[in-house]
């Protein structure tokens, strides 16, 4: 994949990131903000790496209601913390079961509990307290007079819109998911065991440029998948088959996440029409996603066409999300999600039907808001159910 | 790599697994034990997803004092989750951020809290909280009377000593790393940008039989390099460089753990001597790995000899670690972890030393504790350093 966007994001957009967060929290009364997840971190400081896989050391960064952020970090990674463009960067010698950070913290906040300050932490949907719980009672406990506030809308917010060049990274990671699509009919053959076709597939999304395929799902069955989550059997694809992958890969931190669909081949006239009603609702989804309009209102300009096949309704509880910094963000398309799009949103369009004997067929694309309408991230899946 | 054992696990594992956690709790005076993170879900059902990339839900599973354990999760996961050994499955439609599961585990846990039971939670070191803090705090206003106890130690100790098949596992994906980073000679040249290598090294560890590659971290610079947890830069290698290349990767759903350094042209006369006293401490470190001795005896073996050659200590925090279903998991080899090393213990050994003008090299091995003493799972590395 060539014209590959610059890696890493300049200064002024970190400081640009910053600085509308400390306005939401003026406007909320926060005095900071201690964030302490991957993509938060990342978000606001640049700082990227795969040792979150470890889960043996907790990361902090905090917000001042000025200036830049502080990070609380264990010192293997003060150096990498280093090249980012914060100034204030405390260590400590981690893993330290006994005090891992907590001291940091507790120096640094224990002014803002001295004026009964109130400090914004995450903990909305589809966020974590990733430290372990104890050592957050001690913090608190260490804080009397401190108010721990729930930030998570100031960070959604922000996250939930896109800078340009984070969508160029978006753009870039879409274009080498839709050429891996592209090549799965070269490897993906009756006979193929289902987790060499995986294997193939992270080959080959490398090959195109991937940096990583931390998300690789999807299932092949007669007429039909029944799970859309599950890894790979090594059962051999067989005639008759329907084959679904779903794939989140990365470029300098950023996700693609989408699907397709083939039938092996020939394809029976449940997975056709059922196919068929899947892309018509994709692209109901997609002429509704214009600034103004809801999540719901996408969720039901896809659920209408749905219903015209299947009006039992789906469970698997949302026909589509925002993508990002990771594989599922805010905002969902759902009934009960009234976040109003906005320009400059990637969004994945994502509707489902169950059918028959308990098999789901699942259709995916992304998309970034302009302010025309969407605009399509990936290549378009083909309007009828491709045979390999 | 032929000779893969089998996938998954027998029922009579995930039913040992069960009886011993429930056996330690019965001795800890604990009703139940409620678990939201991906390592533990697994090791007590064998529900095996990439899914747990998306942040969006939360999963539970809840051990009661006897009797098999009961899954609390979102309905997208039924079909797999009845694919496991567990009866009790209950799902929401997920999604659902005014009750993404609190009212199912209120049900569950009502008559625990009307009871003054306590249920057991992992609150301490290397544990994180799996859900929104708000969900928990709501929860927990549900169930008043209830006593959430920490039960790290109980799940701390169950999965730090490995069953056979687990072993098996850690040996198959030791042996991929091992003959994958005996392809790297093979590309990673002098003027290969480090991407490349990255990549590269990616495809050629997919190809070995490796499932994924979640983690690969490394660096490259002249007589050194000062960060081992960096994503690559788009440098190209150069004579005198020391190369590093350290990954965490799969094979159904267990982790290989270890690094190899290379000088590329010719290697520098620090380097060798760091290399050599690096590889010495590492056979100190095999060595001391018998049961009955301590991580920090384990700690201290490696460290007198780094020693020799820097006494300024280093600050990474540890000299390994265990490993199995995560990148890294406990004990840790440190002066603080009185842990006593026990028969089928899988382990990392990985002294590290700082030297210079900040350069770090770590080494690294895989290991399985035996009555006898450490065995390799990784293809021992070289006693001086391997130049490209």
């Amino acid at each position: 994949m060539t014209n590959a966007p610059a890696r890493g994001f300049t200064t002024a957009e970190f400081a640009a990131r910053t600085a509308k967060a400390q306005a939401a929290m003026g406007t909320s009364g926060l005095a900071g903000l201690l964030l302490m997840t991957e993509a938060e971190v990342r978000y606001f400081t640049g700082f990227h790496t795969l040792f979150w896989q470890s889960p043996t050391r907790p990361w902090f960064v905090f917000l001042p209601a000025s200036g830049k952020p502080i990070a609380i970090i264990p010192e293997i990674g003060a150096d990498l913390m280093r090249r980012t463009w914060l100034d204030d960067i405390r260590t400590w010698a981690a893993p330290a079961p006994q005090d891992d950070g907590i001291s940091l913290l507790t120096d640094l906040l224990l002014p803002f509990a001295a004026a009964g300050a109130a400090i914004g932490l995450m903990k909305g949907h589809e966020t974590h307290l990733r430290m372990p719980l104890g050592d957050f009672e001690r913090l608190s406990g260490n804080l009397n007079g401190l108010r721990w506030e729930d930030a998570t809308d100031i960070v959604r917010g922000l996250r939930m819109v896109k800078s340009e060049a984070e969508i160029a990274k978006l753009w870039h990671i879409c274009a080498i998911g839709s050429a891996t699509f592209g090549a799965v009919p070269d490897f993906a053959k009756v006979g193929t065991p289902l987790d060499d076709v995986f294997r193939a597939f992270r080959g080959e999304a490398l090959a195109q440029g991937a940096d990583d395929v931390p998300y690789l799902v999807g299932g092949a069955d007669q007429g039909g998948y029944s799970d859309v989550i599950s890894p790979p059997s090594s059962r051999p694809l067989k005639s008759g088959d329907i084959l679904m992958l779903d794939t989140g890969a990365t470029w300098d931190g950023y996700f693609c996440d989408f699907d397709r669909n083939w039938a092996l081949g020939s394809a029976d006239d449940t997975s056709r029409q059922v196919y068929e009603v899947l892309w018509e609702a994709t692209e109901a989804g997609i002429a509704a996603a214009k600034p103004g309009a809801t999540c719901r209102d996408l969720f039901h300009a896809m659920q209408s066409v749905i219903a015209r096949f299947d009006d039992t309704g789906g469970d698997v509880g949302r026909l589509g999300h925002g993508l990002g910094m990771q594989l599922t963000e805010w905002p969902s398309h759902a009934a009960w999600d009234d976040t109003i799009i906005a320009e400059n949103m990637v969004l994945t369009i994502e509707p489902s039907l169950s059918y028959d004997r308990g098999q789901i067929m699942v259709h995916e694309e992304n998309i970034v808001v302009r302010p025309t309408g969407a605009e399509l991230l990936t290549t378009r899946a083909a309007p009828e159910l491709p045979v390999i």
